[in-house]
């Protein structure tokens, strides 16, 4: 079972997750490839994978068969696992909890060796309405209090498995940098009383210098204070709290808006790792005036990670400004797509 | 001129540093490895450094020359100058200043090819010695808030010279995650009249499961909510808020317990790339009571980065208490020492 344990000092939960399988002496510096015959995320190895949770078969194909063209699953290495009750209790000064959760992998494309910029636009729309699936099916399970989407792209940004796909943690506590936006939006909203993130959107709008890319209802820009070279946030202009509040009909002028931006990191920074993160309002209509969904597109340049880990204290080596004027001005061409 | 800029929704303050010379086609994948031929802090290129702020130099040889045994210069390409006012000031809804601050570097050798690790403690203590020494120096200067003294050990680490040295950045701001340290530790001490500290000492020694090595003096332990696999603290046992109000006599035995630990580090996980931090009580005497000095050291195992970055939630896939007795256990093989 794996635990959650709170740091006394500054209240931060911490998933402490043995079953992911490292021992002391198993770890290791040498990167390893994964090989694409033995891909469990290709089709005709379903079955090395958990059961398919939701599936997109539009020939009407069996389940846990091929013939999908995006899959979920349950993760086979879980860092959250989803049966038992929380049992928060003390442990001396301590705090613990169950490691209760959900954890699950979203197979964005059967084909091996695609990556998610490389996808239609209208199988981006399905991973995107995929996540919105998930999300809205496990908000409905009280024992979570927030749920994260995100993708690991590259070794160096965590992806283990090869085949495109990205990952969805349901958590029974709402992640501390969530938590600190959370609460700096609010104590905005209550001096302002207007959403930060509206105003961030009008200041970007106004000031052109750091837009990467816009559409209709979609803006990505470099934020202001920037903690890594070509961080690149997208967010719908209009003010929408939840990722799931999102008007249906938008999520095919995001996957256009999204697909653009991947393929201008990939085209301008020779494909570069980066993780992504949907930053979402948690379940619950509190946060409904104040947050605003959005983006976060974290490109992983630069290796000055753990000083930056310990102290919280970042230092980017390219102006914002910079970043998003080579991004914008990058003539993209155009990528080879999937069915 | 370096810049600060300061997030609006959560407040944390980020260095914009182009002078450290990253434009937008410099980045790449590929690691560098440097020549030692040309190496700038070995004895003989002391031209290729900034003049040397302090110098040991047990046979009185001239300044920037050879004879040192440790040399602290300023950083060739600092994240921050020392020269300038703050000029704090809006920016639209934002917030940004002058990037003024102090940038070193602690050179721990003369001999390339040493690690920390590999020093006497005689040398050894000579570095921490150093971090003393600059520290009194800087905290003179009323424009800094707050001190950092750092170690990069290996290129995924981040070190981008490979002969041994820590960092010191002395900053206008108190960085993020030290500001949360002291709320947290403050409240704690609001309400119970203790030091959250001590009482973490009492409780590592008590459970003894956490502990990797104790001497008469300091305590090193994996703390109970490890972000990081062999993530290790070490902390002296009596109250002292800063590093620099430890007693002159007590660095000697910082040395020896300090490269205990590191040469576990080193023996049992393969000379693992590592970051250490030294968590010290900013200038005043505000802080006296409720904080507690201590230095933790984050070997750089796993590779899950984004993701925490951008939610700071973290998943370990090793309990403390495997780590700490896989540590506490090993049989160190005694280091080739230098003089």
């Amino acid at each position: 079972m794996p635990e959650l344990r709170k740091d006394p000092i500054i209240g931060r939960w911490v998933i402490i997750s043995t079953e992911r399988g490292k021992r002391p002496t198993h770890y290791s510096h040498v990167e390893k490839k994964v090989s694409p015959t033995a891909c469990p995320f290709c089709p005709g190895n379903e079955a090395a994978t958990p059961r398919e949770i939701i599936a997109y078969r539009p020939d009407g194909s069996e389940p846990n068969h091929p013939g999908w063209t995006l899959r979920v699953v349950s993760n086979k290495y879980p860092a959250l696992i989803i049966e038992g009750g929380l049992s928060r209790e003390p442990v001396g000064i301590y705090d613990r909890m169950n490691g209760i959760g959900a954890h699950e992998v979203i197979i964005e494309t059967p084909e091996h060796g695609l990556d998610l910029v490389d996808l239609s636009i209208k199988s981006f729309r399905d991973v995107l309405w995929a996540y919105r699936e998930r999300h809205l099916d496990l908000q409905r399970d009280s024992r979570f209090k927030y749920i994260l989407l995100f993708k690991n792209h590259g070794e160096a940004a965590g992806a283990s498995v090869e085949h495109s796909h990205s990952q969805l943690i349901a958590t029974p506590v709402i992640p501390k940098r969530v938590a600190e936006e959370l609460k700096g939006a609010k104590k905005y909203y209550e001096y302002k009383e207007r959403c930060i993130f509206c105003d961030i959107i009008r200041q970007e709008i106004s000031d052109q210098d750091r837009l990467v890319a816009e559409s209709d209802s979609f803006l990505a820009f470099a934020p202001y204070a920037s903690r890594f070279p070509f961080e690149t946030w997208l967010i719908p202009k209009a003010h929408i709290s939840a990722y799931t509040d999102t008007d249906i009909d938008m999520y095919a002028e995001l996957a256009t808006i999204f697909k653009d931006i991947l393929a201008r990191l990939k085209a301008g920074l020779a494909d570069p790792p980066f993780n992504f993160i949907i930053h979402t309002s948690p379940v619950g209509n509190e946060y409904k005036d104040f947050f605003h969904w959005h983006i976060e597109i974290i490109p992983k340049l630069t290796r000055v990670a753990g000083f930056e880990w310990g102290t919280g204290f970042y230092i980017n080596p390219t102006r914002p400004e910079d970043a998003s004027k080579f991004l914008r001005e990058l003539t993209v061409p155009s990528s080879p797509t999937a069915k």
